[in-house]
């Protein structure tokens, strides 16, 4: 771990599974260091649900020394009660990092495609082969946490533009 | 304050105002605590926002020192756009006493009508003056704080049947 490097937490939230990505950004070079998945207890009272994913998070970014955070902007075209579930675990997402004091950045599905694909059409199984080419050193990537290195890579391609525009 | 009364944490969550308000329940005996408004800077980032709903509704939580919270379930008619802002709301809202250890409790709108009103179809107008019927020392309360209260009030009502029903 170079002190020089950025480390940037990318995030695909959801209530059953939250994927999450950790690269580090030093000049142009990007770096692989950790994904994994989270799923909070189906079985436990919803608050107890979101309050696992505050905590996970919350984990995965201090194990990782974490100085940024990116998300995906939700696309409402899914049923409204499916809208109301992600929203509520979208907050507690993005709550981790916010209460290590991190800026969440966040990029509209089309932009995180054309960052990482370079078309704004590409679909999952595009965008996890070029998560594996960009990162090869992530190994075997399930798709929740590919789309959260995805995030990651979007925002270390768009972070100073982000940040110039106070966005981040 | 007696230790034998439990103090109740209601919530009506908002990204833009958030209500809350605090009872105690002794047997079937029922007395105000506070009750307030809290309303996240409007040009802050969107992380941030939550951030300060999370942290507020956590304060209110600790001065209060409650022991078990309440929501209401949300009644999904809006626009997408809408619902998924208020899901993130309640998120970060729910997240405050789920973090302090509390239990957040859950319930539909109508049931929360019948439980203070004594009818499902009661309007905002009879349940404020409902509220403060049944907590003459809250004073003056503004509609978000009253439609907390009202939970609240629901909650102190029903809470033996739900903590049997292991909703609570």
């Amino acid at each position: 771990m170079t002190n020089a490097a950025t480390r940037i937490l990318g995030l695909d939230p959801g209530l059953r599974r939250t994927g999450w990505g950790v690269v580090a950004v030093e000049g142009s070079r990007l770096r692989w260091i950790a994904h994994g998945v989270v799923a909070p207890p189906e079985t436990a009272p919803f608050s107890q649900r979101l309050l696992f994913l505050l905590e996970a998070i919350g984990e995965v970014c201090a194990a990782h020394a974490c100085d940024e955070a990116a998300i995906e902007e939700v696309f409402v075209n899914m049923n409204p009660a499916s809208t109301l579930k992600l929203g509520h675990a979208r907050a507690a997402v993005m709550l981790a990092p916010a209460r290590h004091g991190l800026g969440v950045a966040e990029y509209s599905p089309n932009l995180i495609k054309k960052a990482v694909v370079g078309a704004g059409h590409a679909d999952k199984t595009q965008i996890a082969f070029m998560v594996k080419r960009l990162l090869p050193s992530a190994g075997d990537v399930k798709a929740d946490a590919a789309d959260a290195l995805a995030v990651a890579i979007t925002h270390a391609q768009l972070r100073k533009r982000a940040l110039l525009a106070g966005a981040a």
